[in-house]
């Protein structure tokens, strides 16, 4: 009989496809286990599958007595509470910089949508606008991508690849990062410096607890009118609110977003907005990109359940 | 008094308005001249601004016996018929090069946005339908764009800033020419050998009678159910009834278009299909792009007023 793992997120069926023909899935369709299973269903369960950034509190692991591994699907574990992983002895995966390709290749996606309007222009070819000659926010001229002043928060594995995409696009490069990178960007030894200095800001950094609302209404201010922000990070990272308001009065021009504070939720003040290009998390989602994760999650699983160390632990 | 131009095709008035400032602007609005101005009006016009894309036939010439120079506002000059203009001994002029970082930028933001989905994405976000987890195609994978084979038909200026785009994205690239250059990129001797290596297949090549419907049927079986094409060149050089059947019957995976056959028309059989993206020729248009190809047009103006040679001459 395989062994039986707990599906804490909500993901579609078919990425959990492979991992379902080695293990029996008990899926909570995102929903809080006590909920979808009795105390007698959970308890012999082992392990858990997370998509990282949903929180797991104690109150929900006091419910999965038997638990010794959770899985993050991705590289992100923002949700997980060490305190109380460490407390009770459960060991954390996730699959680190499975998906980087991935994720940078949405961040420049977004950005270029962003810049050059292509969620707009969209609409005004198949709505017959253009046939028309509407009027149309299209014929203002934006800047162009070259030349630019290109700021990334975050240079790990993800912040590196954009780094090296958007320096091919002839803009110029800066970062700022908990330390100094062998790498040829200008580096910044604050956000806000950096935030003053860029036309493009991607947060690409490691969500936490320390990263939380670090891009807020003083830094959008910085950041200025021309200025355009990307995350493909986690929602936590931007005070949405602020974010939402900073693009209403043009505070800055325009944003690009994979990540939302309450996903799967969008609030309706930011999708009535015209200067922002939305995609609903799906920055890992490639074939590649799905692969590797599953192959990571695998083999933690694996481990896990043949007493071994997790290949891919954190903390 | 200032010197009189023709505005013979249709711009936006902001696009016009430093020409304005030297020349007295009489604009057609994209109709025929005859049809918007007498022919007295007609009688002592020396030069006129063209999109270079429309046609300017020798009937249309012959309504414009003073005409000395036909300058093109971007790179493109395929409406112009040289043997007409020959025969005449009217100078044509363009604006060489002048947006080949912007149409460049467009082109990485329409292939993008085809290979992720954007469109689809920022739909799903904002209709709500993520919120609610509604069913979409977004759930399956497609592939990432590292490790793709990206094909350039035409290594100009532009092809040459798509390619090296291309290749920070971890792609191969392939190129096909009417000549071999010193380029790092793999040559192929034909299209279609190009077409069948191809995953991605950009076309910036320049268009004219001998590209015309180059991207037919038979060289988008060659690119196949994986592939996806790029126009942001001239909507000529694709077989647009062709590309819409490939599209329909998925003998392609999808399309980003900027250009099409009869702009500023693209057909309810195109605008009804989710695997494409589509742009209103905006590629060029960007601050810079556009601030150069103003600058090109007063200079080849001023130059053919002052009785010189135009500065950026073609034929």
């Amino acid at each position: 009989m395989s062994e039986q793992v707990l599906i804490y997120s909500r993901f579609p069926k078919s990425q959990m496809a492979r991992i379902g023909e080695r293990y029996d899935l008990l899926d909570t369709g995102g929903k809080t286990p006590s909920e979808v299973f009795s105390a007698a269903e959970l308890k012999p369960i082992r392990a858990l599958i997370t998509a990282g950034s949903q929180p797991i509190p104690g109150r929900v692991l006091d419910t999965l007595p038997s638990l010794g591994a959770i899985v993050c699907f991705g590289t992100g574990y923002d949700g997980v509470d060490f305190s109380e992983t460490t407390a009770r002895g459960i060991a954390v995966g996730n699959s680190p910089g499975a998906n980087a390709d991935a994720v940078a290749e949405i961040a420049m996606g977004l950005m270029l949508a962003s810049m050059r309007r292509l969620i707009i222009a969209d609409r005004y070819v198949r709505s017959g606008g253009w046939a028309k000659g509407e009027p149309t926010v299209l014929t203002t001229m934006p800047p162009g991508i070259a030349g630019r002043k290109v700021g990334i928060y975050g240079l790990g594995e993800i912040g590196r690849k954009i780094a090296s995409r958007c320096a091919a696009f002839d803009t110029e490069v800066g970062y700022f990062s908990r330390s100094r990178h062998d790498a040829p960007y200008a580096y910044f030894d604050t956000l806000d410096a950096l935030a003053e200095w860029s036309d493009i800001l991607f947060v690409a950094v490691r969500a936490g607890a320390d990263t939380r609302h670090r891009i807020d209404a003083s830094l959008l201010k910085k950041l200025g009118p021309q200025g355009t922000v990307i995350n493909i990070s986690r929602g936590s990272v931007i005070d949405q609110t602020a974010l939402v308001a900073a693009l209403q009065t043009k505070m800055i021009a325009g944003a690009g977003l994979d990540v939302y504070e309450k996903e799967p939720q969008a609030p309706d003040v930011l999708t009535g907005l015209d200067n922002v290009v939305l995609s609903p998390h799906i920055g890992g989602q490639t074939i590649e990109g799905l692969a590797t994760m599953q192959d990571c999650v695998v083999q933690n699983l694996d481990a896990f359940f043949a007493g071994k160390p997790l290949p891919y632990p954190i903390g």
